[in-house]
């Protein structure tokens, strides 16, 4: 027996013709753009043995892939496993979370190997892709998958198609801008990555503001299992978090200085989580929220320092500071956010991404101002900020200036891209669904009326909402 | 209170003392196996220092678990959490599809140790293993573990260890013919391990029909969360998928390119099988079943030519076909195999792995065929496909010939295989369950009588099947 | 509706003060004392190249992380989802096993860090730490994690954290013991990981006894979901188990040894515990607790011998004979545990950890003592048992004493310290649960009122306990 849930649904969600013919349409757009563009760089090239005699390699293990491809595999699990699991927590929603995150990454991961590339890799004509390519587009779409956090449950996927599509392109050239214009140092993107990405979600949802989302009040909460599947989510993104601080810092010290310091700071980060949360509850009882999301903020916060000299003392403060703020921000900030400012954020990424983001580039711009040759040692100090040709006679001081404009920059760009995409989303053509709908699979999803739908058809109307 | 579950039933499905014989014999049997041939490689042995000294290796980072392991560990999370989760996805079934995917799985890496060791390893009359070992047996599970998708449901877990017995010996001897006689290239499998499984499990479950299988259909679907855990499974071998396509490719290049190939062709395959999930389906909604699958259709498709110079666009080409070739074939070529041909296929392996596996093989030998050595540079061509030796004068097209063979001779041993495990599985001593109880957990484990089976008896009797 | 839980309890477990209060001061302190004494060692810190020039190194991959970073990441995967969600198999304490795991191990870790490094690593009045740190780190914290499996659901957060300092401090001394003064090998920890854990654990629920358990009953099982999430755990568990054994392995040959040994003896102990689980059930179907548990013996069982010359056939033996041991355990002894000796533990820990590690520091008493020049060849005879300096002249029949004398010392550490740990645990200030609360998540966690606790509610009074 199906429910007329459609009833008096003024909007069309049906996918069936739009739907494909974006994916085809834009995934051979991608065949073009590859077969024009895109090219093995000379690391997995078949001509690899004459570079390596060329660059004087005497090992196969010299090759980049053996430096960086496990750092790629867990960042990579981040991606689809990590947010795709973490957004699971809706007790209707599953399908979404999981399967449009996968189609969102599918897709932005192949149009970031292209953007990223002509800004990054670009050689004679052809962007040149090896190990470190992947994951900057997996990074890129971390990106996505953060702003898509926010609007969880209220869009269509072809809305979330468009905003990958813009999110990403407007991602190039924000980290262009702060990589390559400011000399801006963010290894782990907390600005690249978190305060772009989670500013401009929430920008988004603040356009896409729905007044009438309290009809879908019933299914924005968790149940039982589906909170044990975003634990899923929450473990690997924890675990796998320091490979993605250290995914793309300098071969040697670099990348194993980053690990230290990311595990430091969300080690910390769960026990500061875990005492507001139960401090913040009248019933001193925590809440899985915070602790699904809250204990992760200590690896947002330290995306950018993280390589740098922060020390693992440095890092435990940081994860100290954002486990509060996060958790803090979920009890006070999101309430206020939505009934005040009108930013419905499904999934609290302010308190997850766009704060600890925001703090993550100011200890990312005090770390760089502090550094002295001193604790880096002559050649460390140089190879850590790359104080080479133009940047030569760069201070500290003045690299901790960059830093703070840089996180500036990525403030601008997440305020002006999520308002044009937000726009660009409200178009009536979309078919995203109506509020009662919202936080709901069975709108683009084949559900299996299974038992518990069973029990959740019986009982719904006998009772009043639970307490 | 227990149903009268097993009522006119007329099979023995009482596994007490035959399931503790056959593993502890076999397992026995290993023991001596073992005992006799197998020891540890150079590599993994304590004379390793000197080995070392003798080929003049300057760092320990130079054996050969440093280029592999971290692979290694990859390809093993696809065989035990991949391929175990990916089956949960039925409702009553999850502790048979992941627990006797771990039984299989770990009987069948022992006993392909000593197969592929006998054919690879042998020197001296003793079985040298490394880590390349490990991953060889995990794969040889892999196409193990394909078959078991056909008969998921409807086999005793002693069948199982019968058919992992048998098929883990034809694959060894079949993936000799190719590598060793043949001299064909199938880093990833799609011929060996795809082919050769699918259409082995294929014939098996045709041979092992059943004609009343309806009596247990209401048992044969999903329910919600089953789904969300069949996700865990698809994730862990679509992100995982990289890595099995390159696990085994020679150090260097190869292996790196192995990697974007493959990343290359799930991204496009997810892309297109959304757009036809959706555009099948008279609602236009999205099915799990497609999502679940046809997503990793790409991996299997470049299993042959990853480690080639497929390029990224090549690969992407791949996945878009792949994903339309299984999305599709789930939709109308499964319901005609299971009415027309009496191939009752649980999982959908034909769209997943057969299919896909014949493109694989084809898109190799094509790639092969095409190779020269402006694109390879001379070195990198004769050290892709091992033109040295005996093998010095064969070209590239010679190459691809040889490479199509391989998929004849794949196909053959499938089918003679699987009709003759099939026809011993048919025997009536093994214990599988009657056409009533199949897909029901009930049969060969403790279930937990919980909440949830008590809705499951509730509902059941009162109500027709859902809509 | 609330159901009126607490009627009648006479114990206070309102957490909203205590708790935060000890993990803010707590952390508080791991940061003054990080500040004084942790720095980041050569291989992590800026002056690495300079380093690298002094040690003559001329690749960064020489650097540490390349040889331990992949393990480490697998260990993690262990102690946070591995460990997590193998005690998620209980049907209402699924929050508790994820999220109080989630507390102690990030506690645990850094104190971990501190006590293991001040007796390590402290060179100049610093702790300096690298990636071998966060393994050891993640080992240490790991025996709690065993400790937690016996008293899961029966204590609170608090008694949690303070069992982990405890605890993290006797492993440290312990280890101290064992590794410095008896200069015992120990790479995976048989010995000082599990032996020590799991006895130290017994002992403490032991002092914890509670005599009127049996009113939680009913929820000191599991439901079908829950079985499957505590998969996830095992099977990670399984799979990572050589990584585990390998990780702080000799770099080159003992690390690969490690890794092979470990898998070898992993497999075998599947179909032991298969053919047991069956063969001790009346009806020879097979229990998911043993499935759960005893197919992970075989990692403990070679955690002291997989990088000694134990071979692969050696560790098939070690296995075979802990999935028998531990099976027959959960069926046999744990009942006779609980009701004679009145120790009641939850996950079985005595099975899958005491006496696997038992076995397994037997196993390595009896593979060192066995050891001789010929099998590991002049130079690898004292790399592997580290015969230098003042142990040049130790034999190997000597140092099989000297591993026996360290299981004598792990226990007798382990049984001291779990009965002060034990003793101070009781004391009434913890806020632990009253009987008839155990296992049940709503004393600590907010739990959402979902379908299935409706469902739960409504059929618990109307019918008797399940068959």
């Amino acid at each position: 027996m199906e429910r007329p849930r459609h009833q008096g649904m003024t909007k069309n969600t049906y996918m069936r013709w739009r739907l494909p013919l974006v994916c085809l349409l834009w995934e051979v757009a991608m065949i073009v753009l590859f077969g024009v563009f895109v090219r093995f760089g000379p690391e997995a090239d078949a001509h690899w043995e004459e570079e390596k005699r060329e660059m004087n390699l005497t090992s196969d293990i010299e090759n980049d892939f053996y430096f960086r491809y496990p750092s790629f595999q867990d960042v990579h699990v981040m991606i689809f496993v990590g947010f795709g699991f973490l957004m699971t927590f809706l007790k209707r929603y599953g399908f979404g979370a999981v399967g449009f995150n996968f189609l969102l990454a599918a897709f932005g991961i192949q149009w970031a190997l292209l953007m990223q590339g002509w800004f990054h890799s670009f050689k004679s004509g052809k962007i040149l892709v090896g190990v470190e390519n992947l994951i900057n587009a997996d990074f890129c779409v971390g990106s996505v998958c953060i702003a898509f956090g926010a609007i969880l449950g209220k869009t269509s996927p072809i809305q979330l198609l468009v905003m990958t599509l813009f999110q990403v392109t407007l991602f190039a050239v924000n980290e262009y801008i702060l990589l390559n214009l400011l000399h801006v140092k963010d290894a782990g993107g907390s600005m690249t990555i978190h305060t772009f990405g989670a500013y401009f979600g929430l920008t988004v949802t603040r356009i896409l503001y729905r007044p009438n989302l309290e009809q879908s009040k019933d299914k924005q909460g968790s149940v039982y299992h589906s909170d044990l599947f975003a634990m899923i989510g929450t473990l690997y993104l924890w675990m796998y978090w320091p490979s993605f601080n250290s995914a793309i810092s300098e071969h040697g010290d670099a990348q194993h200085r980053a690990a230290i310091n990311t595990y430091c700071s969300l080690a910390a980060c769960v026990l500061t989580t875990m005492a507001f949360s139960s401090m913040l509850q009248k019933k001193g009882k925590l809440d899985m929220v915070h602790i699904q999301n809250a204990t992760l903020a200590g690896g947002v916060a330290v995306g950018t320092s993280a390589e740098m000299m922060l020390t693992p003392y440095g890092s435990l403060i940081v994860g100290f500071i954002c486990g509060i703020v996060s958790t803090v921000g979920y009890v006070y900030l999101t309430p206020f956010l939505e009934s005040r400012l009108h930013i419905q954020d499904t999934c609290g990424i302010h308190n997850l991404h766009a704060m600890p983001g925001l703090i993550g580039g100011i200890v990312g711009a005090i770390t760089a101002a502090a550094a002295t040759e001193d604790v880096y040692g002559k050649e460390g100090f140089i190879k850590a900020f790359d104080f080479t040709g133009t940047y030569q006679t760069r201070t500290p001081s003045v690299q901790g200036g960059f830093q703070a404009a840089g996180i500036v920059v990525s403030l601008l760009m997440a305020f002006a891209g999520g308002a044009l995409v937000g726009a660009i989303l409200k178009l009536p053509v979309w078919g995203d669904a109506a509020a009662e709908n919202c936080f709901e699979d069975d709108i683009y999803w084949e559900v299996p009326e299974d038992e518990e739908s069973d029990v959740y058809h019986m009982h719904n109307p006998d009772k009043p909402a639970s307490p």
